[in-house]
């Protein structure tokens, strides 16, 4: 039998879908299993978006060109133009979903061996494609006591080497709900410039800032504009997931090209996903109004809610629909495995990513979570109700050990 | 401005979509032009997708599993048993497209500097995804004299070094349209065998074989069950090429496991298209018998037209939809760009594929090139004939030149 690759045993499991085999067994057994764990909104999908898909009246469902369709394409430039991104359509590459304008990016940007500088925790996703690459990931960990804030640019400073070709950036910050502010995003600016790094920004949750405070283009900075890798996508403001449609962003001609090899071995990204996507432009704002007033609500709601359990913190994210919280656990990884398998309270119980997935540094996150508030107020409350009874009996659980200790 | 990666300027440009800016252009001008460089079926999805699309009640666009959608799989299944393919549905993940299932079977299966071993002319993108992959084709021609058969094995074994992972097969062959015989497949199973090697066989073309030939599987060839990658997609065999659905297929556990963890980065293939896939193999016997009459009819139409051509030579196909065919030009890739900028016959004009992109042996295929009949056969009779004019005026052409000496 003939031996798989190393690149694919050095994959780590997705500490997003890890633990589904185990949830899988819950529901089963009949279980009701909350979903914190996966940026799935349960926010429905825009009106418009379902009316084009059923009213579609190809006969054939052809392949869309290999950079997308040119009309939805025109209409993202538009979109992009509210937020004050100044790109072109002939910018816009139309992927299947972010993950493959991730893929693409470090693909036609890195070869291997190549080292790009992540702050961290960070999508997990990121590591995943950076080893399909063959690129390296060197991280900074941010800290759950500053919020996550970006890490000092001295940190980023020492790891650049030779091999140095980027600098990734998730903002609004996916896991944490961090939102880098103008200094931060000047520093980035800065250090990007010195060194001539590609400047990798994800910014799929630019919908969700919750405090007044600006969201910060990687394109609104000056004189960098060859040199940024803009990565979106539409599954997380429309409810889209499904549909696999985000787009890789760049002014930079020779990158263009570039990219566009890879764009056409893969013939062309979804068809349907395009017409959907492209109708989700259209008189969309009461739309995103109201999905934005839904997050906040819920933000405030599953924020005020952890930092209430005995033992449990979690900071105020400032933007996308997630955060990371520190919970009284020996191990986040086995909590997270053993609500699952071994817990219920009324039978049901909850599923959340275990952090540490999100980190490369090792050891770190290891009491940590990512919780997407992606559920309705009264499922995040129900959340909530597991979450607090869990951790009272949880082995490892050491606001449990303190009851013990108190009783004994 | 920071340097894009070795790995994309290696990447070739593809054959199909590489003059496509001279197609857009001649369309600018008001020329009709005939697409016969892509396999792209002018023929209607079926009726059962279309309706499954229209009638999608779902409220949430929402993710699907990583591995695609369960039911869509156990029908896959059945369907494969059809052709006496015993796969089951956990044997199969669900890609976006045949593309993404090649992509990762390179991943899984290869690491940088590993080697496969191809037939050629070969799908160019196979190239493509190698290079995505660090991994290295090793090429043996075949030859249109003897209608691209599988060259005699020993030239295949004179390739294989100590990095030798695997060999690539496409049956039926896209670009040739040969089928290989149980002789050939066999010569194939037990080179595999010796060798411990991955057999990646793509048959997305099964449905179209046109000579009473057994279409023989990978699967179908005893003892090496571990060692087959099954390479399959909707696109063709259902017209739905915009939908991005396809599958890898393979009964090696680590491997799945492998390929898996490449899944579940990308999160999951596209939705609406596992939905319409999933009715397309519904009650689709008719609609099959229907597309598979009409390619016999459209497949006898070219090629006899095609050798009636001066100085024109197909042989004949016995499976899939396309033609690898010897023009009397100099330079394949010359006559193909002038056909679309430079040539118009009643304002029309055809747009072929150089064959030499399906080659990696520097120098062949330079005379021939690559035609997809998914056309109607109206469409092909306007096409052979535009053929005709062209190479009575083309600079290069042969034929052109003999006329000039016969009336010099």
């Amino acid at each position: 039998m003939p031996i798989t690759s190393e690149r694919g045993n050095l994959m780590p499991d997705s500490p997003i879908r890890k633990l589904v085999p185990l949830a899988d067994r819950a529901k089963e057994m009949g279980r009701k299993v909350f979903h914190l764990n996966i940026g799935q909104p349960d926010v429905p999908t825009p009106q418009n978006a379902l009316d084009a898909i059923r009213n579609i009246d190809r006969k054939i469902l052809e392949y869309s060109p290999s950079e997308g369709i040119k009309s939805f394409r025109e209409k993202l430039a538009a979109y992009y133009h509210t937020f004050k991104i100044d790109v072109s359509a002939d910018d816009i590459i139309i992927t299947t979903g972010g993950s493959e304008a991730v893929t693409f990016a470090f693909l036609a940007c890195l070869d291997p061996g190549d080292e790009i500088i992540v702050p961290e925790p960070a999508y997990a996703n990121y590591t995943a494609f950076a080893i399909l690459a063959g690129a390296v990931i060197k991280s900074i960990p941010s800290k759950i006591e500053e919020g996550f804030a970006l890490p000092p640019i001295e940190e980023f400073e020492k790891l650049i080497t030779p091999r140095t070709k980027g600098i990734l950036i998730c903002n609004p910050n996916n896991p944490t709900g961090y939102l880098y502010n103008r200094s931060e995003m000047n520093q980035i600016r800065d250090m990007v410039k010195k060194y001539d790094l590609y400047l990798f920004s994800d910014e799929v949750y630019r919908e969700f800032c919750y405090t007044g405070a600006p969201y910060i283009s990687a394109f609104h900075l000056q004189g960098i504009e060859q040199n940024v890798v803009l990565i979106d996508s539409v599954s997380k403001r429309y409810s889209e997931c499904g549909l696999r449609v985000g787009a890789l962003i760049t002014k930079n001609k020779a990158l263009k090209k570039n990219v566009m090899k890879f764009c056409q071995a893969r013939l062309s990204p979804p068809l349907i996903g395009q017409i959907a996507a492209e109708a989700s432009l259209e008189n969309n704002q009461d739309y995103l109004h109201d999905v934005y007033e839904e997050y906040v609500e819920r933000r405030k709601f599953l924020i005020d809610g952890l930092n209430r359990i005995n033992g449990v913190y979690s900071p105020i994210p400032m933007g996308a629909f997630y955060t990371v919280a520190r919970l009284p656990v020996d191990d986040a990884d086995v909590f997270c495995a053993w609500l699952l398998s071994d817990f219920e309270y009324e039978n049901q119980t909850i599923f959340m990513a275990p952090a540490s997935g999100f980190y490369t540094t090792p050891g770190y996150g290891k009491d940590e979570v990512r919780i997407a508030y992606v559920l309705k107020k009264e499922d995040l409350a129900t959340s909530l109700k597991i979450l607090e009874e869990a951790l009272k009996v949880y082995p490892g659980s050491k606001v449990r050990q303190m009851v013990t200790v108190a009783e004994g």
